[in-house]
């Protein structure tokens, strides 16, 4: 018999290509694909295996495991892309635990007809992130489904991290007395977003805050271990996230709208699209429950790196049978802050 | 002022109901769909947390990690569905490293309209598998998309586990002289998906492989720690993972077609499709390549496991500067067998 001669296939065609169902088949394509253009960006020692499961060393201890699925609509947003964002939102719901970041899986989920360019500028910003956070993608998996049966690209990452001997961070831990700090100004995602939906046809100078923030997380856990809470407010707001957190530990809150940070181009475009600042998605800001006699030196330190500079203390939690998140308005009065009800941004995150 | 009374939300209508874009916006309904459907399923003290992370405790040494998307068109067919193929998949993944598995996360993308029922009976098959392979789902994630932007549910689940001291299983282990086992039949998940495909009219008794091997593996690690490869011949099949093992690795193999397992339903329904086997998805099988001498011990110990009774030799490495995969006919001639080149099947996993 005479055998075929393997020929190196064509590189890819990344500035006029398109995704194809066989670059999700586990044939040739694919392995093309994923030798050109995953393996060329992440380009570490846990991928560069190419086995089906990335191997790193790890120490014993607390472990933490998450999950984010990145949905949103468009892609590409000032600040930002589902790239980024995806390395981002899942290394902070990491270093939420106050855990140290150690790898992360990402799994594509491409719509047939996808512009290979467009992968192209999602991988090479998604490992940028990935390099300058110092949190490898150790592995992934890529599927392709038919046109008309998903939207452009969906990824979904995992992370886990450790989490350093006696801290005990958990949204169950919040009690009265405890101040509630953020880490900086509210609704900044949101808005970046929506100024670039095309049927909201506003402009705005607005970044969306997209940002790992666990260097900030290791000095606050450093300097004090006994932090009870921290949760990243992403979907449903401050408020959701505050309302959350309340049932979970048993608590009522109290905030003062005045002490909430609000860029005010964030607030002129949230007033314009009737919006609530506290409930529109923020991708790189925290909020921090923490013993009262601790709060300033978290703040200091919130407050000395660059992703804390606007961090304030907000308010503080309470006794309250029925765990309400209210908060004292501009105005003078009480109201009440509930989950976010419906639904106000489909696809902000 | 005058406080609302939070009033207990009715139940989810999981008989009637539908998923709609509020159950991934993060307020109050994600909250119920994820207390009423996900954590009551689940149930596991990691989850149970309620926090964005599951935490565990974990041994130091060696640890891997994994994910895979699950797009699998239909969502239902004999022998499992997308949740049981949706840890099943991921399970082995981790034991392809000789791994035990110790957690699961596992991302939810929803299409709005999508019905409760559904929904449920998918992740109560999903929590099913989980318990029954003693490996936990222990964070998650749900999102929902607009009707027409995805196809149903897609998920993605990602697993790490811990690596046994002087296990170094990876597909770039293979050395000529080396045997290549299967641990049983080929194609039956593929044909098993296919024949509930609408458009495919053809019935068949022939149920999905889908089925966790990590006890399995873990009896072979345990008599045989110097395994060479592992890895399980999902989409594309056992032809194309044996040409990624032998890119990987640098040799050529050579296999019997008469030894290779395939049932006789499964080899009549695929030449109704106009299908090789060797290229039809497993979700329950691995290819195990080790020393020759270690062949007998571990067909022997796959063969007393229920998920390995047919085990089999079904060739071996050689060396073969092109890396070439070839097969000893049942005519008695040699062919190549390549890579899967085009997309035969999409979507079957």
């Amino acid at each position: 018999m005479t055998l075929p001669r393997r020929a190196h296939p064509r590189p890819l065609d990344i500035q006029n290509g398109r995704v194809d169902l066989t670059h999700g088949g586990g044939g040739r394509a694919m392995a093309q694909l994923v030798e050109e253009l995953f393996i060329a960006a992440f380009d570490n020692e846990a991928l560069n295996q190419r086995n089906d499961q990335g191997a790193f060393e790890v120490p014993g201890g607390r472990m933490v495991m998450t999950t984010d699925g990145y949905v949103i609509s468009p892609l590409f947003f000032p600040g930002g892309d589902i790239g980024s964002l995806a390395v981002h939102g899942t290394v902070n719901d990491v270093a939420m635990a106050g855990a140290k970041p150690i790898s992360l899986s990402a799994g594509f989920i491409i719509e047939e007809g996808f512009p290979l360019s467009d992968l192209k500028r999602i991988v090479t910003s998604m490992a940028k992130a990935s390099k300058d956070a110092g949190v490898p993608v150790v592995t992934g998996d890529t599927k392709v489904v038919e046109k008309g049966k998903g939207d452009g690209i969906f990824i979904t990452t995992a992370g886990i991290g450790i989490v350093p001997p006696g801290v005990e961070i958990s949204g169950d831990k919040a009690r009265p007395g405890d101040a509630i700090l953020v880490s900086g100004t509210m609704g900044d995602h949101g808005v970046a977003v929506m100024s670039q939906r095309e049927s909201l046809g506003f402009e705005t100078e607005i970044l969306s805050d997209s940002a790992a923030l666990h260097t900030m997380v290791a000095a606050m856990v450093a300097a004090v271990p006994g932090i009870r809470v921290l949760r990243d407010p992403t979907r449903g707001g401050l408020a959701s996230t505050l309302n959350e957190i309340a049932g979970q530990s048993g608590v009522g809150m109290l905030m003062e709208e005045a002490l909430v940070p609000v860029k005010p181009q964030v607030l002129g475009a949230c007033e314009l699209l009737g919006l609530d600042p506290l409930y529109v998605a923020n991708e790189g800001k925290l909020i921090c429950i923490c013993a009262e006699e601790d709060a300033p030196r978290l703040l200091d330190i919130m407050r000395s790196h660059p992703l804390g500079r606007d961090a304030a203390r907000i308010g503080a939690c309470r006794e309250d049978a029925h765990h309400f998140v209210q908060m004292k308005t501009r105005m003078g009065g009480n109201r009440v802050v509930d989950w976010l009800a419906g639904e106000q941004l489909p696809r902000i995150c």
